[in-house]
């Protein structure tokens, strides 16, 4: 039996992604969304929703670009700080000691030491409520040449990437592999299921 | 150094949502979507993006309504024939043998079997290229009452959602506890970062 919950977030999982953008002044800033996934093939299309009140909400109006950096497990603490406090207070790369690189193809800054990164410019500005959604066209993704995997793709393990859930407000490991997707589903050629 | 990888939707997480919708003819469906996440706080919105191409698209497109169910990692196999299979060949919930359960708040089937779920209206339609971005409202969250912890919130251990990864297109486990938002990343009351 089901029990109501309300109208509430309380669905998971979500990603923590580090927004990089400069400020009016030319100096990095960087924060922390959860409300965000991907949301087109092609062209690749990722979306993240930000408060109006943010300094990078403010900074995308302007410059209309951004990057996303992915932090690895190690990086949780300095993720969740992106998060919690404002560019206009902290220079949020100088008191963790992170590196802002400057994006090669757009005009916003990523995390040196995080070894995945996307340059995105936006593409669509969407008014949604308390959160205003950015759609970012991915022109590039990076990666750090050591965790890259045989076929020059990143290896999720050396990635190490870890979860937000909006249930508990907890963030939680990448476990291990489950399965193959477009996999698993079925046993081919006649699209029949497996035995469940 | 970073290696550049191309204009390629390579990053991650990516959550597994299952989306149900009615067909014309009332007949209940069902396709997993990865291209997905919250995107608004209040009202609370999540944001699923598919192809025209799919059943579920002109469902959306007719009904206006939609579930999402999470399913567990014990049900990955049929989250995956979900998301492989068209609803105009197969009743994939006969095939799979799960229930579907008629919405309470709006027309649409939820995954009986999944332990968490969410009944949505559509309130924004983007067209971003290939894919069609559906901005829909949670009107209510429901959940098994046997995964509710003490507080009355989903408990991630017994809800066990997965992931899907589009670096290598592989699901996985959610992994242990990490730690907290917005708490590992300062030392209140200053908003100073912890040592790193």
């Amino acid at each position: 039996m089901k029990k109501s919950l309300g109208a509430k977030i309380l669905i998971v999982p979500s990603p923590v992604w580090c927004v990089g953008t400069y400020n009016e002044d030319g100096s990095p800033n960087v924060m922390t969304a959860s409300w965000a996934g991907v949301c087109c093939s092609e062209p690749p299309c990722v979306a993240i929703s930000l408060r109006r009140a943010t300094q990078t909400f403010q900074n995308l109006m302007r410059t209309k670009a951004f990057t996303l950096s992915v932090p690895s497990n190690q990086f949780a603490k300095e993720a969740d700080y992106f998060g919690m406090v404002s560019g206009r207070k902290k220079d949020k790369f100088k008191e963790t000691k992170l590196m802002a690189v400057p994006g090669e193809l757009v005009k916003a800054p990523f995390v040196g030491e995080f070894s995945l990164v996307a340059e995105c410019r936006v593409v669509h500005t969407f008014e949604l409520g308390l959160h205003t959604q950015f759609v970012g066209e991915i022109l590039d993704v990076k990666a750090d040449e050591d965790i890259l995997s045989k076929d020059g793709l990143p290896d999720m393990e050396k990635l190490a990437p870890f979860l937000y859930s909006a249930v508990d407000q907890e963030y939680y490991f990448t476990g291990s592999k489950l399965g193959g997707a477009f996999d698993i589903g079925t046993t081919r050629p006649e699209n029949k299921p497996p035995t469940f």
